[in-house]
């Protein structure tokens, strides 16, 4: 989404920002400016019908409720990153992954989220968490999560994911849908 | 959201880059950032049981539909600047304003989105468009607008909005409590 022939102008710990001439649509030239920032990745891991969400603390930050995920290194492929990511925060692995979806959530950033779906997880050692996290894994059942996201109390997620939620929470058939992709055929 | 003792380290043309030294859970100290950037407004215009979207081409972009809206200038109330945004992009006046809801919708940026409702639009004049804007008006029931929405087809609106009109279209009590909030107690 960056033009080939924008300029990085600054470069920041979160964001770089680049800047490249527009032209317009009568003809006078402007500045255009758009951020780049790390992809990141968002997991939803399952474990005996379950979710596993994170109750999460940051420095500055009032506690808030989320999915377990985090930003994608550079040379890393979106799901090693999310397979990382949730052995760091979680301890939990899975061998059935799926991407549930991905989407870029600003005009204004090149930058994309993509949501995975890991079944059947399984603890397999402590958390090694970043000075800046403090987190508690918490399970909760996918009605349990459909009223978390449609009450607000779970608003921090990806916002497609969000709004698939909230169709579900009010549409029997789309929450079957998103139980399927979640759990498998199995569980109803 | 931004700490006092942040620095500003870019001055950008959309977003200004701030930094501060924070201090970790186990005292360490990391250099912590935020942008900001202007607030902006999106309006739901309505009139004779219809709400205003606009067929919207910007340079570099293929063509998208939205709410009208633009950026809240310094120094300008929020609601002067609705006022504004409204009147420039469509040449459309309302007596009738009022507050929908107002959002932060990013951890990571100074920004706020305000959303207006603006009933019983009357056009007064000839749209006033920036070099870098082609709008084209066009008019929609609620049940158009829950629709668009939900088939994804009007995806680039404030999102906690995005998430209402999700749950009106499958919800019939959220639907008629949108109805009264853009249009009042009397069209059902």
């Amino acid at each position: 989404m960056i033009p080939e022939k924008a300029k990085r102008v600054f470069e920041g710990v979160l964001f770089d920002v680049y800047q490249w001439p527009q032209e317009m649509f009568d003809g006078t030239v402007e500045t255009f400016e758009m951020l780049k920032r790390a992809d990141t990745a968002e997991i939803i891991a399952t474990k005996d019908g379950k979710i596993m969400l994170q109750e999460q603390e940051q420095p500055g930050k009032p506690p808030f409720l989320c999915l377990p995920g985090g930003r994608i290194e550079k040379d890393e492929e979106p799901l090693d990153g999310a397979k990382r990511e949730l052995l760091e925060e979680s301890g939990f692995v899975s061998e059935d992954w799926s991407l549930f979806h991905s989407v870029k959530p600003s005009h204004k950033m090149d930058w994309s989220i993509f949501v995975y779906v890991a079944r059947d997880c399984r603890f397999v050692q402590e958390q090694h968490l970043d000075a800046g996290e403090k987190i508690q894994i918490r399970w909760v059942t996918l009605d349990e999560l459909l009223d978390l996201v449609d009450s607000g109390q779970l608003g921090w997620i990806e916002q497609d994911f969000r709004v698939q939620c909230i169709r579900a929470k009010y549409h029997q058939s789309t929450k079957e849908e998103i139980r399927i992709k979640l759990f498998g055929e199995m569980l109803k």
